[in-house]
């Protein structure tokens, strides 16, 4: 696929799957709403019941910053499957302008965040390389 | 949820997303038909076309067992979301009895199969730990 493609396939997907590592080594997974911007993910904790703002991911990437977030599709016609695969470096936004400018792409994109707050970090993704299948 | 329906959720999803981490610490997800039987999750490699069948997954779980797969479930309707992440350690099978039944129950699940050779390993991961949300 080509990179053009497979942007925009990145762009338009609600969903994608974001992998960390934890400091002892181990994988984490979790499905996360976010953007793409230039070459930046973003993606936000939103008010969503859940044990603690404090997550996981956030944990993980002070521990080891590599993060890889997956965009697939998957139908019951196998010709038809594809996935992207960002690999690069995580970090939690300090910037106050990169915060809300980050939190405006994702209100924009999904009109779900319109009515639920997104309180907590907001998790950037810095992207070095892009793979894809097929 | 329950681990009941957890179960079930995880038994009946045609895809999940698999996580392992490199030699290098690095995390590698990649979208994947499997199975769960008892408490082991099974998945093959097939004829689709990539480039070796020499998988990364495969070095990564002899760097580092550590596995992951995640079973989730989106939609617009952000109140009908779910996910199961079972976390466990990987190996690849090498009982020609275990090999055999693996490929067995991945037949009998994607009709897929019937028609697409699975010519590489097979991948095992005995699961450790259920999670799931909400």
């Amino acid at each position: 696929m080509d990179i053009g493609l497979a942007r925009q396939r990145v762009m338009s997907a609600p969903v994608g799957r974001l992998g960390t590592v934890s400091g002892e080594g181990r994988p984490h997974l979790v499905p996360c709403c976010f953007v793409l911007s230039d070459e930046t993910v973003y993606t936000a904790v939103d008010a969503k019941p859940k044990s603690t703002l404090a997550l996981r991911r956030i944990d993980n990437i002070a521990a080891n910053p590599s993060v890889c977030l997956l965009v697939d599709h998957y139908e019951e016609d196998w010709s038809a499957l594809w996935w992207v695969r960002l690999d690069g470096t995580g970090r939690v936004v300090d910037s106050a302008d990169e915060v809300a400018e980050a939190k405006r792409a994702l209100v924009a994109k999904y009109p779900q965040y319109r009515s639920l707050a997104l309180p907590g970090p907001v998790l950037g993704m810095d992207v070095q390389t892009w793979r894809s299948w097929p």
